[in-house]
């Protein structure tokens, strides 16, 4: 791109866009990175320098960018149809994604509802258990409750079962009462893993808990919602899955919902197709999106029991209807690209890949060793590491928060041809699933490199 | 389609998706439409049936059905970059897009927000002007107002300003407290268009009501949200002018932030680009969607004034950072495809038709005068025209809820080529632009049939 296009483009970005989670005094000095080019595991800016899109572009980028069978499932399908309204109708990409979601996602789930955003598809099967409830005569059952560092998205009602302060304390008046409970994530990690004693104390305090207020509350709660494996928002922060079976024994003794929000977690990223099969468990409501659409395009769904669908089945006047609908539900291009995307799953046996990159992530996490000084918490699961920065990592003493650790450590990565998205001082990789063994050998030097020159070792 | 492929599909649509805003055992004995193909105006079924679009797949389609020039900017875009995230990235189309908003919207906004879909894009508006009041020391400002009969949206703070009780109702314990003020709907028509009084007493005794709520408790109260000029969901009830132009007044004298929400009107729908343009008005925020991609995909924006944006633009440590965003924020396909339907309406001049097209849908009005037994408040506004079904149209008797005369109205239609959506026993047009004359002498001729064959003579 000629130099006065792109200042043309950057000023006018200056102008008129606001950032999402973005603090816009911070590009007051520096401009944001103006991608023109996407490829693979790369993207390119207008100078035409390369980056490693480490990040997934925000946890979305599944088969790399701009795979040519998802490009060509698009021009099929806008040969077919473009957008056309799902009440009252229907289309074969929308019911054929729909019955492929029910095969493979973890047995004893029925029913798709389809959303644009992981937001929504949260607000679903938030709406979708409290109605549920009303329905089978238990009005009363009508709170939730959600883990400390969760995160389910940024509309009031996910913000509501949020539990991430800096993001989600200043709209307290705006959000509905519910019970927070203690995040079972692990802090003691060796070789990528939890350490036996560090996992088995972090499960069972975080299961007390819940057991605690379901013994005393379960009869005014409709459900809990969980991030599976990975809190990811929430600095990556990751539980065992001995976690997920016993809170699903837990919501099952109780009658309480299950709710698993996989929109991160899902399609292949923790080295299983969903996390929930790492404990063997199924959810009342699972939500997905994200890798959905392999990252293209905005699409989620939520996933339900026939049980919670069949208390909604009535005659009309009955007013059980579930009164939700987005204008683009049920996108046809969207889901024919998610169709695609779970048909190259097979054919490229995608997840046989994930398996293998994932082994090779953990083969090198010992590489971050050279950093203990400052560097601790190396964890690992599937294609995701993340570690955490310290001023003094054996005493773990932070840095203050002022300091903007990973916010510098992003800056200076760029120059690295690196895409490090840091939250606040945890540094992680969230890999897509195209990523080769030497791709991720140059990530892992390219980091260090950054590391070093940031003063860490 | 062959016979038994319909069959298969359809028979997994009824196992396995769980439709919008349907009560799914209306289905139970007749399948869902299955659609295969969309071009111009028209859907056709698995049959080769053609039907008319008269609701513009639930008001989002612009220029009709597979538009080529929409189709080649896809293409266009997948060249360059799929997806990648918005923040600390940025890339052309999503700058030139808000750019070119910009330059179109009421004068005196200044950002672009962008989101996924109408609810975000309602959330981001009540998130934002919520946190401004907090950074401009107001934060006792925390409340919002919303006209009865209104819909915003689905997402719980959506549903929260939601004035339609068959929709939002059930979930009132976990909405926030908001202040509901009369709809200032217009109930008596002649020729398409408020009678002089009729218009004058529902301007005055919405305001005045809005009046005293200001008066009362502006101190509390961050903004006020409205659909401009049509409450579509709330069975396509039409204000005067006059409204919004007094409201702006009272928001300026109160302090109180004016929410345009134009997901539905906005993009000419209304007869003008934008409906608030109908009362020279500009909001404090607007938002945007459907219309936004043509009816393409989805996409939202959240337009606010440069004053909003400042009382944000601060030190990252001071913490006034507005900490929202959507995995898919600014995606670079739908932000292209928007792009290309605004430059459709420049180069296509679409504005002029869609006033030729309007006229002419007015000029048609008195066709239902035939049926003035059943029909009544037949009313118009740009491209949207709408009537009730009445038990006794002259004393406004309604028909039984249970009798379901919209739904089997809807069904009828069906059988005549035409998509009918009635909200109720509301039945409208949502005409998409590209709408020909031609084309409405037919619509309003297999109108006028089903009427006649349903005995609403
Ligand atoms: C006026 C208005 N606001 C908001 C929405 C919600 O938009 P979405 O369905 O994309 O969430 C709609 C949708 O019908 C609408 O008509
Ligand atoms: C676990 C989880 N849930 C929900 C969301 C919200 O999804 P979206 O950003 O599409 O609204 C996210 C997004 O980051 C997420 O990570």
């Amino acid at each position: 791109m000629d130099a006065a296009l792109k200042r043309e483009l950057l000023d006018k970005d200056r102008k008129r866009v606001w950032h999402p989670f973005t603090q816009m005094k911070d590009y007051a000095e520096q401009d944001h990175l103006l991608i023109e080019k996407a490829e693979g595991l790369y993207l390119y800016d207008a100078d035409g320098n390369r980056y490693y899109d480490t990040v997934s572009s925000w946890w979305v980028n599944v088969h790399g960018h701009g795979h040519p069978r998802i490009k060509q499932a698009i021009a099929r399908q806008l040969e077919e149809t473009d957008h056309i309204m799902f009440s009252g109708f229907t289309h074969r990409p929308g019911i054929e994604l729909a019955d492929k979601l029910i095969g493979i996602v973890p047995p004893g789930l029925g029913k798709v509802f389809y959303s644009d955003n992981g937001s929504t598809a949260v607000e679903v099967a938030l709406k979708m258990s409290f109605q549920y409830w009303r329905h089978v005569g238990r009005p009363e059952k009508a709170k939730f409750a959600f883990l400390e560092h969760s995160y389910h998205g940024d509309t009031l009602g996910a913000v509501s079962v949020g539990g991430v302060d800096l993001f989600h304390a200043t709209f307290r008046p705006l959000l509905f009462d519910a019970h927070r409970v203690p995040s079972p994530d692990v802090r003691d990690w060796a070789d990528g893993r939890p350490t036996a004693e560090a996992a088995e104390a972090s499960v069972a305090a975080a299961i007390e808990a819940v057991r605690r207020l379901f013994e005393a509350s379960a009869d005014e709660i409709a459900g809990i919602i969980v991030e599976p494996m990975i809190q990811a928002a929430g600095s990556m922060r990751m539980h065992p899955a001995a976690y997920l079976a016993q809170l699903r024994e837990l919501c099952t003794r109780y009658d309480v919902h299950l709710i698993a929000d996989e929109i991160a977690v899902g399609f292949g990223r923790t080295g299983t197709m969903f996390a929930c099969e790492q404990a063997g468990v199924t959810p009342d409501l699972l939500c997905l999106s994200k890798g959905l659409t392999a990252g293209m395009m905005p699409l989620a769904a939520t996933l339900c029991t026939d049980k919670i669908y069949e208390a909604f089945y009535d005659d009309y006047e009955t007013l059980k209807t579930f009164f939700h609908g987005h204008s683009f539900t049920g996108n046809p291009l969207a889901c024919a690209v998610a169709l695609e995307s779970l048909r190259i799953f097979e054919d490229e046996r995608v997840m046989d890949r994930v398996r293998t990159t994932s082994e090779a992530l953990r083969a090198r996490l010992p590489r971050f060793g050279e950093f203990s000084r400052h560097i601790a918490n190396v964890r690992q699961l599937g294609l995701v590491a993340a570690f955490d920065l310290y001023e003094d990592a054996p005493s773990r003493r932070a840095y203050p928060f002022t300091e903007r650790r990973g916010f510098k450590l992003y800056l200076e990565a760029l120059r690295e041809g690196l895409i490090l998205r840091p939250l606040g001082d945890t540094i992680y990789y969230w890999l897509p699933h195209c990523t080769t063994v030497e791709q991720l050998d140059d990530i892992v030097e390219r980091t260090c490199r950054v590391l070093e020159r940031l003063g860490y070792r």
